[in-house]
């Protein structure tokens, strides 16, 4: 018996399913996220001066390093023999790393192959490279640039605001065992509000959820595509949807939603290239923004962050203390380790491509659609397995 | 790397496979087993007054509960995000089962959507439906019928005899790392009583056993396929055949088959969907039933039935204290250990289609072809992949 | 979801692959290694007078005894019901095997079906038969040939002089998981002696070890591809290339090699089917032999093999107790699991065909490049899974 997937050219939507799912056919085949847009990748404190760390995502894997503060990532995978650095990094001099296999030493700058110490006449030195990715570091967190376009400003890629200069933000990361849209939607879907309903979080806190909502008109959502600027889907359900607090069967309520002193959640919006802000959560004083970056075809790595505008270095100091002791616990595990776990209840049907036009959305999932559609439209490409085993990049050939 | 079978629209047998498999094409694509029949799935007191249970059946999953001492059964999986029921079942009135994830409510009845918790004025409530099957409960067991024809009696699905009054029964179920006709063809094949030559039954139970047997004329075999009858295979090996006692090698005897002072097993059969017959067995007073019923591809539920006929609640009362102290482990455990650790052994093998003609049958197993044919022609349809990942059904597209 | 891996016809190489492959097409498709050639599959002291093994080799499962000395191998099948003898060895008879399954009972000799105890007057007893392997059996180690036309002698596909009279030889074995090209590769590869610039086999043995090589010329290698003789090829760096012991970054020394009392392994070649020797290593007075054996596309038996030259018994049993007590753990353990943890790391790349031609290979690469070409153009068959999955061998047609 064999496994033939080793030699698989990636996992391509049959053409047959992408006709069925008019409309968002390039969301469909983002199994591995979007190329040419900005994610994050570690907290900055994950990553020490002349530290080595492999980050994997969007089926990719990165290596990456601090060089007198700055970080810089290259593809974590030498293209003599395509082993992974990271197995066992050597640096021998500040800003590269050497292979351990044969001793291609690279520069992490820019990727180039700049001494073989095994053979130090080789012809390729200096004139091939590794892919190196853009880095920038902002908020306490490294962001880097997937894909080879002249990136981009940062902030066309995250939510409006996340980027203010008064904004205090912590946050934690973790890996998730579904695909990062299952993840998306999981978090911008209205109605799964339905979930939490027994959370902690809303004794802890005293906040007020219903367990639905009722859509009262067909604007109950505003797209956000202007050039230059983050693109994004804001879900209006505050302004235009009846929230449920008595849940019936048959006329009769069998259960009730719960109303606590504190209004939350009344602005929610979702961003490209996946990436949620809802505003106040999961407190009036608080903003919480969610990454879901691809790490392959069925995980993702969740990035929880809260935000909170500060004004002076006292408050970010009691912010600091009321995350590490109060929210950390209470929202982001307490409350959204239910979103964790229904994602990977959903990642069985989800793994099937087919299951993108064999489900059965309602009045509520209109908004999901239109992310589909507005991440399909505004795009700047999807990550394909091509991209990820690219062979070495010629940098001179006539040198 | 990827894993492509995430795709995969279910394996299908090479039609080139299918041409060297003359007469029995349709029982070597039924590797989830056939369709539209009769299938025990759990004993009754598995299931208590409405406790909720997941139940894996033919690559498909079933959610069981009992409303008022009735069994129903409906697909585990919600039509909106297709996630199982079965993670975190919720019921909130009695006959219906209310999704964890957004409160899609259904009638356990008839599948019905009857409410959507989450937004209550939906339209799809009353309109779509999620498929339901039909169960019958006798001689404690739940028979399920996996199809969506009208169903025949289920007297049509189970071996002669099976549902007579004066029957008691007991049994046990396993899951086996086999496909189900593996399980089916080891209990139907008459020579496989070779590795039974050092079982305990043997001596526990005084049993004659030959070593296997001499085909003496071509009638080993009879059909039933008579309308409105189940249909099977007898074996006729008891009246066709030369047991062998003394197995030889070059002419020497090297091992004994045992005589006993009971005779077992001269009449044994097979039916569809997959159920074996053997009577007496494995004592003279017992007629043992078994079902080998497809879970997914590789695995199967084995479930083994002795019957008794008995005359009075005393009789009952003492089969049970004998099965439960006695054919346990002497038989069920004691004996059949070694056919499941022959599926097992034997999965490896017939887990690659051509294997069905790769083989090298002998003539004591014509009875096997026998009953190739038979499920072949006799079967109600193929359990197929897009049986299992259909989308909502349509109740009313008028309302 | 459903693995449809189980029906694979075997993972063959896409052409487009073969086309970027251009000198070595044979070598990218001999996943499973080269047929027709003679292979290491146990060292004599693994099998007893009497004893039965399983040994897995080629994608394929020998069933392997001895019998009154002598060893020999049949395919590890039933050809009835494809089950492995080896799950529950049975032998009545010296020199026999019998499933344990239905009594087919086979001779280890020629394969054939001797007897069935179940029904002694089949019509297929003598007239078909199993797969049958000759055996050679030198120098401790049994040699199994994996193909079916009329075998060379073991001298040509053994290193030249391995087989001398006068070479006493010890060695190991073990598995690692890579493909068994990549074990090959890394142990011809001559700059990999990089990663064993730290190995206790340095120190402990006094070893001169560069940490790379300059080639001079182009001569860094020679073939040996006369007919009736062993086809390999030489690398030819102790005379054509200079050692490098600085390795420099920019022209800054960062590393050094290790100069040392003992120099070795300045005659270094590989030898179809797959076969390195380096002489002398791991020290003045010794020969390596490894061998690099494909259990199936992702793992092989390592194979490691010391000689030395003796003139008596005592410098025998000097030997074996030097090899016990000394080189076992120094440089079959100590310096060669480098290279196992290296093959290990390399597997992930070039387990997808693509590999081969996105590598970027460098001017000592040469010598793998030529070794790739002799052993496309030499090697005696591809192993395919045909030729594992073949039925019946029909042996008289008309008797």
């Amino acid at each position: 018996m064999t496994d033939n997937s080793h030699n698989s050219r990636g996992s391509e939507v049959d053409p047959e399913v992408l006709t069925k799912c008019r409309g968002y056919e390039e969301y469909v085949e983002a199994k591995l996220g979007f190329r040419n847009h900005w994610y994050p990748t570690l907290f900055s404190d994950e990553l020490a001066e002349g530290e080595f760390k492999s980050h994997a995502i969007l089926g990719d894997r990165l290596l990456m390093t601090r060089v007198e503060g700055k970080v810089l990532a290259i593809r974590d995978r030498c293209l003599h023999r395509g082993v992974a650095f990271s197995k066992k990094p050597e640096c021998y001099r500040k800003g590269t790393i050497t292979c351990w296999y044969h001793a291609f030493t690279y520069s992490m700058e820019d990727g180039k192959l700049q001494d073989i110490l095994t053979n130090p006449s080789s012809k390729l030195i200096g004139k091939v490279g590794i892919r190196t990715f853009k880095v920038e570091e902002v908020k306490g967190i490294i962001f880097v640039f997937m894909g080879e376009i002249d990136p981009p400003d940062l902030s066309e890629d995250v939510p409006p605001g996340f980027l203010d200069d008064n904004l205090a933000v912590r946050g934690v990361r973790q890996p998730v065992a579904s695909n990062w849209r299952v993840g998306c939607e999981n978090g911008f879907d209205s109605t799964h509000v339905f979930i939490h309903k027994d959370s902690i979080l809303l004794e802890g806190n005293d906040i007020t959820l219903p367990l639905g909502f009722v859509p009262k008109s067909n604007d109950t959502f505003r797209v956000e595509d202007k050039a230059g600027a983050p693109k994004g889907v804001f879900d209006l359900l505050g302004q235009h949807c009846e929230p449920v607090f008595e849940g019936k069967i048959g006329g009769e309520t069998v259960l009730k939603g719960r109303i606590g002193s504190k209004m939350v959640a009344n602005d929610i919006s979702v961003w490209l290239p996946g990436v949620l802000r809802v505003s106040p959560f999961p407190d009036p004083s608080l903003t919480q923004f969610e990454w879901y970056v691809a790490i392959d075809e069925t995980r993702h790595f969740y990035f929880q962050v809260l935000g909170r505008t500060v004004e002076n270095d006292d408050e970010v100091a009691g912010f600091n203390q009321e995350f590490d002791e109060k929210w950390k616990d209470l929202a982001l595990a307490g409350f959204n380790d239910d979103d964790v776990w229904a994602r990977v209840a959903q990642q069985e049907f989800y793994q099937d491509d087919r299951a993108w036009y064999l489900e059965c959305l309602f009045e509520p999932d209109k908004n999901i659609r239109e992310w589909r559609r507005l991440a399909s439209s505004q795009n700047r490409g999807i990550q394909r397995h091509e991209n990820i085993l690219e062979g070495a990049r010629i940098l001179a050939r006539n040198e």
